[in-house]
């Protein structure tokens, strides 16, 4: 492990961050919230002091990244940006305990938006938009985005295992021949689409700050509202441009850019864009139906909450805009469901992804096929092309990884004495990067209930579903630690 | 698809079931029970008659049986002989209706021991015979059991795809280099170690019916009992001797022959065995733990009752002398994780097998060396050798199937609107082959609660869990059903 390398990348993240900490400031100085303004300044003066040192003491290293300091500086860079962009909120003592502040950061940057705030509104208005700035950055993989912004003139190759550590999914596609090129047109379309949610939610007449920190949410599937009420109260028409922004931002980064380089055909005729509709519009008709027969709503009504909830939880991205824990066990198991499955790889949403339920739907198929015709060879295709047998193996490394690490955090969350509902759903929740659970940590509720044990679980469980397991485990392995 | 000689197969497991009811109805004539009697012979008559029908219908058939064929037979076989066995329930009475006793018989058979009866101690002698009898037939895999009996004059080939199809584990290991020895040797040491669980339970002073009974729930890891507080009321020695023989049967019955053939370095240096034992004193002390701290009983009742419940759930026998869904949160969830873990692999216990647990850990390890020392190539072993990757494939499939179908069932049974402890856990413990849930479904408590259509789906749910999925997903193939 060349530590150098690694502290000088954490040094730089420590720089930037520092610098997008400005615009939450500058909101605040808007609303002069003196005390906010003066945490804003402290917590910035230490990042970017921290961020320098960090530089000054390492040599000038310039080799490239090997797979495993590539996953250090991915594991180690999100735990540090959390535990710096936690400081305005205890400094300013409007979140007095370090450990909930830090929670409720690594909530913002893994884009989960669990909260342990009983009275959000209760916040400065500077704080609520770095809390929810925080999931725009997460959104797209913060520590590439970062790279991109500092480091101008570097050649490619050192980011392409950084890309890889932070990016949603199985497989990640190059747009572009150059590294550099594919996460620069990805950003491009980030920001160009986060602009016209922001449009349409103001054209709606919704106040600048809410529209800001709303689309925030939505364009990282964070789910952070800035109303206890989450997005209950605002306009029938502001919850549908959020559900069908919600949906839009949980689509593969991939599809967009076919879209723009005209390539409509290959853009439609994407198996994981398909099996992600279907999968949707299943889970809308199967939360609408009971609501509908239960009489609790009107038809439309039924199909609006249904969609916008399903479109939230599906994307995990959390907002609500009623509060489902009071629907059938039924719909609340498909919840449950479609909390576990997410969206689609390369979007900004979490959950296992799209793309591994078709690799592993396709591999069981190859795998009986074999085994009834031991002689016969098959080939596990997607999208007519056959997938590579590396990709295979690490969709169910993951999936196996993720299985072992879901157990052992709703054992360790069951110390709490909560019901299983409560426990399970919130290690989902947090596992996936959802944001609400059901029962004690449903969408009117909130997670202060837990111990702090629990917190810290649950804060890696963030941490571990954001990056996908490995960079935080490979951390683990004593090996990545020797020179 | 060969037809004749899967219907030919089905025939002789119909006409031996016939006179394994023999027994039954022989309890039933020395307590008089004319009524139960009366369906004990219409049933049999039934079996024999169909058997013999379905033998002359088909031509003389006489190829060796090839993987399809067998999975087809495996599949078929567990259904017909648990349509049947349902007959002397239903015929007498005693359960009214057929699905229920269908349901009860399926989970004799797959010795699960989830029963739809409220008060067990209704019953007539025979039928409770009958009842824990189909556990001990189920054991160790009826099907070839009865093959083992029936045709003696034949070579081997034929069966072992069809012992591959119904034993327990990844990998069906040959004991001797024939088939049908292997086989025999297995029944063997499985007639010799159920004796001497019996012989101990008379030590006790059982009764000689509960013995029988007792002694067949034991031996199949099944978990019927004959009174409604299962073994609550037996004395502590009754109690101990349960405890250690649920565990004995949980174990590798491999593990007995090396012990028979004096291979003691090779039995007790086995990886399966010391997980087995690891997880399972593991297990006892973290529920042992707060009953202890909570001061609901003494520290030596702790520990009594913590290890007769985790033997009886980790081997998913499912007898119980306390009602722990009165536990802690934590102590029922490490109940839960160990119905999921369940035996080892070639013992009469279901649940995922510990093999699997230790391929997956090492497959794990071995792809994350592989991830960061890309050059590198390391094989996964187990007990010294290098595991075949089918075997490691098959068990990701495995688990993958498992993982679906979890999914789906707990989906399928929220319809009935009871707690997601209570659905998971129903779930859980058919899937698993054990017998009782947690909540509404807890030791207690029985599985009457929930409606035909939930009752249908567990019923299938213990079927495709003690068969390891595969034989049964195969029937839902249409190319398993051409010519």
């Amino acid at each position: 492990m060349n530590f150098s390398i690694v502290l000088k990348y954490l040094g730089y993240f420590l720089i930037v961050e520092g610098l997008f900490l400005l615009p939450s400031m500058f909101v605040s100085v808007i609303y002069s919230e003196t005390n906010t303004i003066f945490s804003f300044l402290i917590s910035i003066a230490l990042c970017i002091i921290v961020g320098f040192l960090f530089q000054f003491f390492t040599k000038k290293a310039e080799t490239t990244l090997r797979i495993k300091e590539s996953f250090a500086i991915a594991g180690l860079g999100w735990i540090i940006i959390s535990l710096f962009g936690a400081l305005p909120f205890w400094i300013s003592k409007e979140i007095p305990s370090y450990l909930d502040a830090w929670f409720e950061t690594v909530s913002g940057f893994t884009t989960t938006g669990s909260s342990i705030l009983t009275d959000v509104e209760s916040l400065s208005k500077g704080l609520l938009f770095w809390r929810s700035f925080t999931h725009w950055l997460g959104g797209m993989g913060v520590l590439v985005f970062l790279l991109t912004l500092v480091k101008s003139k570097r050649g490619e190759g050192y980011s392409l295992h950084l890309l890889r550590a932070e990016s949603p999914g199985p497989q990640v596609e190059k747009l572009l021949p150059k590294t550099r090129d594919s996460a620069r047109i990805t950003y491009l379309l980030y920001i160009g689409l986060s602009i016209i949610n922001l449009l349409f939610l103001l054209a709606g007449k919704m106040p600048l700050l809410d529209a800001f920190c709303i689309m925030f949410g939505t364009a990282g599937t964070g789910g952070f509202g800035i109303k206890n009420s989450s997005l209950a109260d605002y306009s029938t028409y502001l919850q549908t441009v959020t559900t069908i922004f919600m949906a839009l931002f949980g689509v593969n980064f991939s599809i967009y850019f076919l879209l723009v380089s005209k390539q409509w055909k290959e853009a439609l005729k994407d198996e994981e864009l398909r099996l992600y509709i279907g999968i949707m519009l299943s889970a809308i008709a199967l939360c609408a139906l009971p609501l509908i027969i239960n009489g609790s709503m009107g038809i439309l009504n039924a199909i609006h909450h249904s969609a916008f909830t399903v479109s939230s939880i599906m994307t995990t991205t959390g907002y609500a805009t009623v509060d489902f824990d009071q629907w059938t066990q039924f719909a609340k198991t498909v919840l449950l469901v479609i909390m576990i499955f997410g969206a689609m790889a390369g979007s900004t949403g979490g959950g296992i992804k799209t793309s591994r339920i078709i690799i592993v739907i396709k591999s069981i198929k190859a795998q009986i096929y074999k085994l009834l015709h031991p002689r016969s060879v098959k080939y596990v295709t997607m999208n007519g092309k056959p997938l590579d047998s590396i990709i295979i193996n690490r969709t169910f490394l993951y999936l196996s990884i993720y299985a072992i690490i879901l157990i052992f955090s709703v054992l360790l969350v069951s110390l709490d004495n909560f019901s299983m509902e409560t426990t399970l759903s919130a290690v989902l929740s947090c596992l996936n990067n959802i944001g609400p659970g059901l029962d004690a940590v449903g969408p009117t509720s909130n997670f202060s209930v837990f111990s702090n044990f629990s917190k810290l679980i649950l804060s890696f469980d963030m941490l571990l579903g954001r990056l996908e397991l490995l960079p935080l485990i490979v951390l683990l392995i004593p090996s990545t630690w020797r020179n």
